[in-house]
Parts: C-alpha cells; sequence; structure tokens
C-alpha cells in the first residue's frame, strides 16, 4: 500500500511554499500520496489548527502520516515533534497544534536527528526543512524510533470543557466554521439525559435543538448536534458569525 | 489502474471538512487517486456547482467516480443520488447539482443502503457520512447496483436555452468565471451558419466576435468563443462582471 | 514509479479550470502523481508565477513534468514552450513564466505538434487543450524531441541583480509572500564577507540582520535570511507589506 502523507499548514496556496513541502516528500518517498488536509489555516492560529486536525485525522486510515505546520516560533528555541497516536503518526511544531488528537497512551519523539532534515536548515521554513523531510523519509519506511528522542512531555492547549449542574449544562462556542456556524464543547454524551432543552447563546434564546441547520426559517437562530459531535447554532440560510457569534461566547442549555 | 476520485463541494479549504472526506474515502480504497476539483462553489450555489461539475469531468477518463456536494437541504428530505453517465460516475445530493452532466440514457440509483454509510451518520455532513462513503465502496469495487434502488427520476435545474430568429439569436449570461469572463449560452452551433455578427450585451454594442479574450485594446468589450465552446464576453486585460456583466443579462447577436 | 505533474496557474480554484486539466493528464496517465503547486497566482502576474515555480520546483524529484500557466497571451501568436532543466521538464506560455528555472544548459522545444494537443483547441484554454495534454503525453512516456522542435531561445524576465561596492550592497524587492513578507534579491553569498550589516528599507532603518522573523518585539521591523537564501524584511507578528513595503523598493545594506 502506498503511504499517505496528509499536509495541514497556514501557509495559503498563493506563494510555493506548500508545493516546496510536496517536492521534499516526494523527493524521499516517490510513491506517497500527498492529501491537501487544508492550507488556510489563520495565520499563526495553532489552535484553529488543532481543532482541523482532529476533525480531519480521525477519518483516514491507521498508519497515515499527518503534517500540521502552524509555527509562529519556527526559528526559536519551540522543539519539532513526532507523535504517534491511536495507530496514526502526525508531525508538527511543539506549541499545541498536535495536542487535541493526542491522547492517554500517545508515544512522542522530539525531532533531533540533522542528519533527516534537508542539507541546509532555513530558520524560517522548518514546514519543509524538518517536518516534510522526516514525513518522507517515514514514508519511505523509517521508524518512529529512528526519527528523534522520546519524549512524555509536550505543550498542550487548553480546551474550554462543558459542565452539568442539575438542570443546566453550560459551555462555549469553541470554533467557527467557514459558513459562520457556531461550534460548540457541548457533547452529544452530555446531553443523553434528556431530549427536551432550551438553548441560550449570551443573551439569545435559540430555542430546542432542531435536527440540522436547515430546520427553520431563513434568518431564524438554530441549534442542532453538528457532524463532530458536539452541539452547533446557526443561522437558517445565513452566517451566525456575521450576525455576532464569537469565540468563547457562553452557551446555556436549560431543561425544559 | 487506481480508481480516480474527484471532489466538487462548497466547503472551503478553511476547514478540515474536505480532509475528512478524503480521509474516508481512503479508508475504504486506500489506493484511490483524490482529485480536487474546487472547493470554492459559493456556499449552497447548485447551479455554479452543476457548471462547474460539466466543464471539468468531461476530460476525466471513463471510469472516474465524480462527488459533487453542494447540499443545503442536508439533513432534510432530499434524496442522496448516484447517477452512471457514459462512462462515469456521480454521487451528489438529488438537488440539480448532478443534471447538468446526465444525459438520456443515464443511470440512476438513491442511496438507501445504510451498511454503505460511516457508522453514525451526522444530519449536516453527508459529504463525509454518505458520499464519500459510497465513493470509497465504488472505488474499492463495488457495483453502483450494489449501493441502491434504481430510480429514472431526478432534480433537473433549468437551463435558458438560446433561440435564433431570422438574423438575430437571443441568449443569457449563464456563467461568471474567476477572471470576471461573462459566459453565455450561445454555442458555437448556433453560429454556424454565418461568419460575421454583432454582439450586444443589454444595451453595449461589443462589435464582432474576435478570436480571443486578449484581442482588443485594454479596457475594450470583446466577444469571442470561449473554452467551453460557447460565446464569452469580456473586457480586454480587465473584468467584465466588476465592469457591470450579471448573470441572465440578454446577450443578442444579429447577422450584419 | 509513477510520474509526477505539478501544477501551477492563475486559474484560482472557483472554477472548473483546474479540475479539467487534470482529467486530460490522467486520461493520457491515469497513473500520473498529479500535484497542485498553486493556483492563485494574481491573475497575468508572470513574474510572481515565475517565482513560486523556482521555489517549489528545486524540491522535486529528477523527472517531474512542471506545467506552468500564467498566460495573459492565450490565443495570441506566442509560443508554446517545452524546457528540460536540471533533469526535470517545464512546460508553459514563451512568455517569461518559466525563465528563472532555466540555467545555462536547458534545452527547449516549441510546442508545435497538434496531434498532440486535445482535439478541440480552443482559443483561450490552451492550459487544458495544449499544455496539460502534452504534460500527459509526457507522463505516459513520450519523448520531450517528439513533443515539438528543437529551440535555444525564449523569453526571459529581467531580474534586477543586487550589487556590492565597497561597504555597501544594494538591492531591490522583488517579492512579497502570503504573510506580507518582502524577499529581497541579496543573496547569502553577497553577504558572506562580513557578518555584521546594518539593513535600510526605503528610509527605514531596520539595524541588524536577526536570525528569524520571530526575532524582535511585536510590531518591529525585522531583516533575516529567508527560507530561499535570501534576505527578507518583516514586521515582527505582523505584515510589512500592509506596513508600506512593496515590490522595487530599495534595499541598502552597510557594513558597520
Amino acid at each position: 500500500m502506498r503511504p499517505i502523507v496528509t499536509l495541514l499548514t497556514d501557509f495559503g496556496t498563493i506563494d510555493g511554499f506548500v508545493g516546496a513541502m510536496k517536492g521534499v516528500i516526494l523527493s524521499r518517498a516517490p510513491e506517497a500520496q500527498i492529501i491537501d488536509l487544508t492550507h488556510e489555516i489563520p495565520p499563526h492560529d495553532v489552535r484553529a489548527g488543532a481543532w482541523a486536525l482532529r476533525e480531519a485525522a480521525s477519518t483516514f486510515p491507521r498508519g497515515t502520516i499527518h503534517v500540521a505546520v502552524i509555527d509562529p516560533g519556527v526559528g526559536t528555541a519551540r522543539r519539532a515533534l513526532l507523535l504517534g497516536c491511536d495507530g496514526h503518526l502526525f508531525l508538527g511544531p511543539d506549541n499545541g497544534v498536535l495536542s487535541y488528537v493526542a491522547s492517554r497512551g500517545s508515544q512522542g519523539w522530539v525531532l533531533d536527528r540533522d542528519g533527516l532534515f534537508c542539507s541546509r536548515v532555513s530558520s524560517t521554513f522548518h514546514g519543509r526543512d524538518v517536518f516534510a523531510s522526516v514525513a518522507g523519509h517515514l514514508a519511505a519506511g523509517m521508524e518512529p524510533k529512528s526519527c528523534g528522542s522520546p519524549t512524555q512531555h509536550w505543550v498542550t492547549l487548553e480546551q474550554p470543557i462543558a459542565s452539568q449542574q442539575g438542570r443546566t449544562v453550560r459551555g462555549q462556542v469553541v470554533h467557527i466554521d467557514r459558513f459562520g456556524n457556531l461550534v460548540t464543547n457541548i457533547s452529544e454524551n452530555l446531553l443523553r439525559s434528556s431530549t427536551s432543552w432550551t438553548v441560550v447563546l449570551a443573551n439569545t434564546n435559540i430555542g430546542p435543538i432542531r435536527s440540522t441547520f436547515a430546520d427553520g426559517e431563513p434568518g431564524e437562530w438554530v441549534s442542532y448536534m453538528g457532524s463532530s459531535g458536539a452541539l452547533e447554532i446557526a443561522v437558517c440560510k445565513g452566517n451566525a458569525s456575521a450576525s455576532g457569534g464569537i469565540i468563547d461566547t457562553e452557551v446555556v442549555l436549560c431543561k425544559d
């Protein structure tokens, strides 16, 4: 089977940056299948990158190599990391971008073998010179443990956690997608105990949970269980973000 | 030969949505070659999606599997469709997005075999849970007829048709491309009978048909036979859309 | 080994243009691995395309076929070109877009064998009808010399060259990347003779060269050796282009 290498960056697609990474990977593993996850993470937004990586990576087959480069600290002392999680490999800077995919049993290595990097490592483009290069070696069959020194600690992004108290669940908007829909941290599991909730976003009463974002009148606020298994809030045929929804806004659910 | 799967959506590339679809396909058919057609169809613009799909798909080899997800009605009662047309397979919601590629001999199936979907089907992301999943099974060798129940009816988008009467041809602007060029529904066939026409867009006399969009002075309105075999109208080294050209504008050609 | 074909255009990803090129290539060479370099070169900006092509192509393995279509003169008398440079093949219009990758030993051919093009060549989309078609034939094993007539001359873009005189190096901003960083034509080689320079952009004294763009206070102008081996100028955690940096701005370095 051909090795699969996915790429997720904030490099955009205007320059040749992403192309250069692909060339480095294919130079080391010509049979690799390279898959673009996204290159449009907002520049330097580590949290958005961590989010998108978790959403996309989980659907790939075991053995996939994921490269995630949101790297505002490139060229500084931040470490370069390889994680093995649930049969997938993840490469990226140690700034939290890999932390949403890491789980209890994850294994970690610090990329400290210069011989696996491009022959000249720039101070500004480790996506090409470090991460793509090591990804190419992994795709060509190298063992993770040959890529660096083991580590058991890495930077972890805080994730606000929804909580239930009595007849009330409190959570937050934790992501806004391209349609302007607000994704919360209130998962299906939390809501299992009842089928009837009233949703309040900041001061707006959104009413009961619907079956989907299309389940309302145009312009109406609606909430529904989203594709990542968490409650989402949208404006039917509109854009909830443009209508004032922002990250970290409190979302409260009350049992009827 | 490795199976080819193309993707066309309005998901954009900011989120991990498209990446998640690719992972589902590769989980079922690791050897599939995945080709991005575009993910920048304007959100919910079924007509623009249908247009782009027809333009791109026709150049692919027989046996290609095309997945087209412009799906404002996801989670509602709209059907999920598989069409076989001219040796290609097309997957998408039954809202017209597949209707420009369908032809007289096309075969259709409704995707009603839950066992071929992702184990948990969300109400908002059938691109991943239904269409990518079935595309993966098809790429792995499953027969179309095993994917659902036959159907002979599907939603068809109306396409305005150009007409000729005497020395006059009347048509419309039916698409605007990324350069701002206006694509009409006036095909080469309609114009074959004469070599000399005068083109009028709304109230602007554009003069005779040129050989290409570069065949004029900068800023000048020009018309020419476009790459899809239909008359196009552009502003030389400019942007006809920004200069006032819009969808559905009438275009009239008069024989000299 | 599967042939690798890279694509670089100004077609954007809103329309089906790029998808149509991919289909033509795969119709001729179904095993080809198609790699997007970028489709977001500013429309008709040949120089930006030439720059991105050079940055990305050099990392690919020998034998790669690169297709670069920034083609404002499509349909006019400009020639279609195939170049062989350093073991890579390059296809594109003869307007300079290939000139940054060409070197002294490069071989050239004019694409003048109609039989290798799509059966109907439009006047506006040679990316599909000429360049993708020939790329497909090359990927399927055709020899470059079978694709056209040899030529030793092609359009070359002028590149301003940095110069040193005594204790002063003078260069220009020659590219602006997606982060708004200013890339100059002052290469590491020019600066080797000294380790201490003061950098001046137009009338702004930027001080000594830092190790990376993150090496400064937020909002501060910094300079550093960039990933392409040339001096770059940035605003730390900001956007130098938005702060007034433009193409062709003079950059002067003085030895302390």
